[in-house]
């Protein structure tokens, strides 16, 4: 059965692979689908696996180009010849240019320089231009090609330059005009749905100063802004492109919507993954798993260490331990609400942190209402236990042992659940990497001292 | 000082609003940072925030009116005139006339009535049409104002259409044109860029013949479709903007990039929360806090009966830890290496199967990749902890004992982190709520139950 299933998977692969290849298909494949169809097939037959990779064409490689893994990129790469693999990369846009030759240089840096030096001169530049910037910077999410024209040509001179990129298919996805000015500096930012309702044979500059209504200010973003405030921009004002100016305000390039999906969608995975002691980028390997099990094991390594921290406490009351074995058999469920509380309050904080719905200096409001949330949960929930402890071991000083603790635990969590990632992220650290850890270590080291400490002192 | 800074916060706010208010700011402010400056301007001074409730105009309101969390929304409907609200519902389009009634609704069904009732007949119905829809469906997220021509008509006239529109303010974001026959079927969609270069006096079939490089079919969603499928498409094939036909291919609205923002953010702060026991929609409300309370108490209540059940598992073995006080000592750092090892699987599982990386047939991959992961590093931490142990207790059967149990609890770990959303997912539930609860109480069961049972069985 098991057989069956992985051939039927092989063959809709192929099927599929084969109508995008012959053109037959309905609508074109995205370079992400190729990609799923090349790893399926490359799982169950490798030798049709290769002959694909041959006999896909140019454009259907470069659409595929940055949504490879490591495994095929590098079959790419050895496998095609540096001429296909030229061509592939000159066929991409900048950004994207950009980023494959990144990729490319991780697995063979040899062969990204070999290729970089065959590009033409106008591609390296751009790529070049692009490697200035940092990994957060607005610069390096944006694409160097965009069409622009200067505020005294008239519309149909612009009209005119733009049916000729369109025609020599230089550029895609133009929904606006940039309007700059001698020294290359953006002015207006007009959307062709409003350039299209005015005289051709105006200028720019004329158009711009007849529309009364129409606010051409452009909402730009300067190459070194920080991707995550671009990114806010973009969803506050509705956007779905916005030119890039450096310090002089001369225009260097655009970020269109699909970078910020990319952004948004990445962001938060990193997010999710950090809080659970896991790295986007090792996980990302899904035929080797080396990767992400060392990740993951550094994280369980200072797991460890806590927990060992956390039994030596409990170390220090083996003789209450002894005494009463009740004490070992309630001890985990302070530690484990304490422990939930907290991450309760530490993943609001963190992905609000990460919204920018609160800053630095609204620590005292968002640490005044996690703490008031845990502080009336934890007297609920240590009532309960407290009842329940008691009725269980007929024992009603053991009830107010857990009770006691409880409350002082869960108030605890809340305030180091709310407080951690806020220092964090004070400190320029991410609030989302090691936070639980650190959170669950407290709530661990404070529920068992707080519980055996209260124990020892009341009950023995 | 604290009185200072909460000033300095409160004058900021207000001159911000101010210089709004008074056209002298360069940039418009969004709806987003008006609610800002209006929640500052509360916390601190309620007749003020009266005041500017009362001065900001129908499209600032507009503007804000999506953005306003409920307790301002609460004051703007009992404040404002009910013609100004209706004029402010009339200055939205229609999906998001279609979600600010929706949240008086919450607040005030009988307002929400009467103001729909003032509505202009054909904004009522594009409402109507709106409320049809399910939460996950396409349609609930389409706008359902768009630019169209018939593919007979030359695009002169179908630019003399969108000039009327424009110059009406009554349509942004125009960066297709959607192209339908007769019945007002969609047949393609034409990019501004492409439309403006051909010549004016031709009818749009005609430009679609002429145009033999280009490819105008267009790439639609219908109505029902998963909302999740279409911001896939739009990821995956760079888009901003996507036709909405219906099950005869009738065009009925359009989607936009910023919903796709708003829809990637909001699913993956959903995910974050429910793997953290929080209620999204409870956790929004920033002023009063009982609703997130009461939505964080209802998993604890839960955690509280697993971390019971827990404890009803180690009192099987109240014996043999009164006879070695050293398993009491141990038993958390089973637990607790369990229980990473199993978030981290999980963690994984969940957001890929959010992404769409994986589905239910992929399970045995993902199984054996977490498994595999999972059995590796359970072995090297299972070694270091007996080798630990062996020391500080100087007995080298509790450490053969804990290092076993580990490895027990670390495989399962591994598999149940993959499975359980997984297996949630194939039932239709979300793989992300409760998945973790379920998860820690298995790997806390089985973690103590393997270390007290073989300690019982070996040391006893």
């Amino acid at each position: 059965m098991e057989g069956l299933e992985d051939n039927e998977e092989l063959l809709e692969a192929k099927a599929l692979l084969d109508s995008h290849i012959n053109d037959t298909i309905e609508d074109e494949m995205s370079g992400v689908d190729i990609v799923e169809c090349l790893k399926i097939i490359k799982r169950h037959d490798e030798k049709s696996y290769f002959e694909y990779l041959h006999t896909l064409d140019i454009e259907s490689l470069s659409n595929a180009s940055i949504e490879m893994p490591d495994y095929i990129l590098k079959d790419v790469i050895d496998l095609l010849p540096k001429d296909k693999l030229v061509e592939v990369v000159e066929d991409l846009e900048s950004d994207d240019q950009f980023e494959f030759l990144e990729n490319i240089d991780e697995i063979d840096g040899k062969k990204a320089r070999e290729i970089f030096d065959d590009l033409s001169d106008e591609d390296k530049k751009d790529i070049l231009k692009l490697s200035r910037y940092e990994d957060n910077q607005a610069g390096s999410y944006m694409q160097i090609e965009l069409f622009k024209a200067n505020a005294n040509e008239t519309v149909m001179e612009a009209v005119d330059r733009l049916r000729d990129l369109r025609h020599a298919d230089e550029i895609d996805y133009v929904y606006h005009l940039f309007v700059v000015d001698d020294k290359d500096v953006l002015k207006y930012s007009i959307p062709l749905a409003d350039l299209i309702i005015y005289n051709f044979s105006l200028t720019l500059e004329e158009v711009v100063r007849s529309a009364k209504n129409e606010d051409f200010r452009p909402r730009s973003a300067l190459d070194t802004d920080d991707i995550n405030e671009v990114a806010s921009e973009f969803q506050e004002h509705d956007m779905s492109v916005m030119p890039v100016v450096d310090s002089r305000g001369v225009l260097v390039g655009r970020i269109t919507s699909d970078d910020i999906y990319d952004f948004i969608q990445e962001s938060a995975t990193e997010q999710i993954y950090n809080l659970a002691g896991l790295n986007d980028e090792a996980e990302e390997e899904d035929i080797s798993f080396a990767k992400a099990g060392k990740a993951r094991a550094f994280w369980l390594c200072i797991n460890l260490v806590t927990a060992f921290l956390a039994s030596f406490i409990i170390g220090f009351f083996d003789a209450t331990l002894q005494k009463y074995v009740a004490l070992a058999i309630l001890m985990p469920i302070v530690a484990s609400m304490g422990g939930n509380v907290g991450i309760q309050a530490l993943t609001v904080t963190v992905r609000r942190l990460a919204l920018g719905e609160i800053e630095y200096k609204d620590a005292k409001k968002v640490l005044k209402r996690e703490i008031s949330i845990a502080v009336i949960n934890g007297a609920i929930f240590a009532i309960a236990v407290a009842l329940i402890a008691s009725l269980w071991f007929k024992d009603h000083m053991l009830g107010v042992v857990i009770g006691l603790s409880m409350i002082i635990n869960l108030s605890i969590a809340g305030f180091c659940g709310a407080a951690i990632p806020i220092i964090l992220k004070k400190f320029k650290i991410d609030p989302a990497v090691g936070s639980s850890i650190i959170l669950t270590m407290m709530t661990d080291i404070i529920g068992f001292f707080s519980f055996l400490g209260l124990a020892t002192w009341i009950l023995v």
